[in-house]
């Protein structure tokens, strides 16, 4: 019996679980935003309570000696030395990391070189590593790549048709992300279908507020929809998606941005349904809207729908045709409405949704007995697969 | 009984064929190339033999001067005023032209301005049109425009997830190109099919060293993957297609390269088969050095299939199923052998190849009876269209 931390680092962010293992029972958790900025928030929650602390916090080590204290303030723990395992969401494992592996010193270092290929993610994630590297020199610390999962696609899949060099010196070529929720809900659809990953062709689509999708072949990742970067892909609640990349210089020229790096910002974090609709990035916001009528709500619900639709089909022809299709994450688990969209657009592939089933909170199949393409809805939960590879390297230890 | 004459213009070349109307009878026809560069090269077929001549020509005014005396030399004519017709391929007709025109003068100044959206097409058309009304000015002049059977594509297809201030003051969108090729090989298709454009939905594979994929139905395109410029889609001979668009700045950054100009010129010319081939740009060379056991061309050639299969799945589900799949261009209509592999991979949708009819100057349906999604060729002719067109408005004078 044994506390393990699973801790997703953002660029100003630090998300927690705490987990009591092998129980995987979820102890407390919490989340501090604002690091680095005026008045961080550190949110704490606990045996039913939420408990709130605003003050500057500078960086993420300083988060991590914060949230640590909190636990040993609250009675969370008694002692540092409780917590026995660390597990880091770390977002770019590049072509280094192909499975998860035990933090070593030549490993938070590999990280953070990384960086070139996630600057906002990597380096938030290695300070995360080094500060309970130094808090708890005893625990087992643990990497989980969000780009592990994918390791497995063919070059056909990750190469881009550009020159060759791009991608010998520079690593250009896609790396997908979200593979922690895609190989967790793939593996949930497997359980609730009867049938082991290996028998199963599967297209597993996490979208929330940033979305990807994925081709699954007998359990491996052969393709996914995030790029070299997760502006790739599908549109997103700020984001493009892929697009024509000749807009780059015409809208440079037109509009007088000299940095193409403000043009792949504003395509980042001003696009996708925020920019077409002017109402909001958030999918229920979005569905309100069309509801009252609005025209660009309209548009950019449609143009969601379609752009997920039009990736269904892409990997429906790289797998030849899929068992399942599986929805998670904050829209994916919770809209019934789009789900019933992108379903009933897709009815010649035998896609068909059971609306009594398509309901919310649903978990599990959601499609008629008769469909031939399945789907369902499996609510994610990439904080516990963290804390299960760390359980597996303490079982190593 | 009249002569019309198709031109087709490109940056630095004009291509053109001479037709007796409304017999439809090519009487001759040429290719003039290198225009302002040392050396052009004009050719012109007639009656069997090729007339090739070599001197320097410096642009497209001279270009069509020296065509229309080498008609008169050649004795192809006997007066210039025989020639009652000119039709004229434009690439770009933004989202003023949305079928074929007359043109007067404003319509020439509207070719002209359009040249933003084209910048090496566009100033030629407008320079073969400018040119040809003044050596001809008794004969009908009509402009046809590449991107006008696209235009009946719906917001949610050609609007991107970017903000809206750039489509609604600088028009980014989704245009399209090949529109004459995949209008003529829809109609033919449907003739073939035995069934009226209205009640088909098809694919078509308009696939040479550029390449477009249109998503047709009822006889209206609905959906297109060459998008604001041809950069878009699938991979072709030299060009990237659809890639994470993150990718500029960070090749920027590694390279050097100051001028994003210079990078999307690199995606147009130094990429698709050509970037990761490192052997050639054109397929015959492709499929002959994978034979020879080749890598590098054997995953350009895999990538190059798995891209088109990719369209063919997307555009499957924008229609919710198609009629068929029509292969044409350099590429679809002579190679048997790309043919095969795109089919191959897509039984699960009930396309299957007729090997014995999937054979080299195939012209019609190559699937099997049982196909649910029957695959033909069909041989593109888009100086036909042009010359059909201009017939029509000398109709109407």
């Amino acid at each position: 019996m044994s506390k393990t931390i699973a801790i997703n680092a953002g660029s100003s962010s630090l998300k927690w679980q705490l987990y009591q293992m092998p129980e995987e029972t979820v102890i407390a958790k919490g989340l501090i935003e604002r690091i680095g900025l005026p008045e961080s928030v550190s949110t704490v929650s606990f045996e039913g309570d939420k408990h709130v602390t605003v003050k500057n916090i500078h960086n993420h080590t300083e988060a991590v000696a914060i949230l640590m204290n909190d636990l040993k303030n609250l009675n969370i723990i008694a002692h540092f030395s409780e917590i026995t395992g660390t597990g880091h969401r770390v977002v770019a494992g590049g072509e280094l990391f192909k499975d998860s592996v035990l933090i070593t010193n030549e490993v938070a270092n590999q990280i953070e070189a990384l960086s070139d290929l996630a600057p906002l993610h990597n380096p938030a994630n290695a300070a995360g590593i080094y500060a309970f590297c130094a808090l708890l020199p005893e625990a087992t610390h643990v990497a989980v790549f969000d780009t592990a999962f994918h390791s497995t696609m063919p070059a056909v899949a990750y190469r881009y048709p550009v020159p060759n060099e791009y991608y010998d010196k520079y690593a250009v070529r896609k790396y997908g992300a979200h593979g922690t929720s895609h190989m967790y809900v793939a593996q949930k659809a497997a359980e609730c279908l009867g049938k082991a990953p290996e028998e199963l062709k599967l297209i597993t689509a996490h979208i929330g507020n940033g979305g990807s999708l994925t081709a699954i072949d007998g359990g491996k990742s052969v393709d996914t929809s995030m790029g070299f970067t997760p502006l790739a892909g599908v549109m997103m609640g700020t984001r493009t998606g892929e697009l024509d990349a000749s807009i780059i210089p015409y809208i440079m020229t037109k509009t007088g941005i000299t940095d193409v790096a403000e043009v792949i910002d504003i395509f980042n974090k001003k696009s996708g349904l925020a920019g077409i609709s002017e109402i909001s990035s958030d999918m229920r916001d979005i569905i309100s809207a069309c509801e009252a009528g609005d025209e660009k709500a309209k548009l950019a619900f449609d143009m969601y729908i379609n752009r997920l639709q039009k990736y269904i089909g892409q990997y429906l022809a790289v797998l030849n045709g899929a068992d399942a299709l599986v929805f998670t994450a904050g829209i994916g688990e919770n809209s019934d409405v789009v789900r019933k969209a992108v379903v009933d657009g897709l009815s010649w592939f035998g896609l068909d949704i059971d609306e009594s089933k398509n309901v919310f909170g649903a978990d599990g199949i959601i499609s008629t007995p008769d469909a031939k393409v399945k789907v369902l809805v499996i609510p994610t939960d990439e904080e516990l697969v963290i804390a299960r590879d760390v359980e597996k390297f303490k079982a190593l230890a």
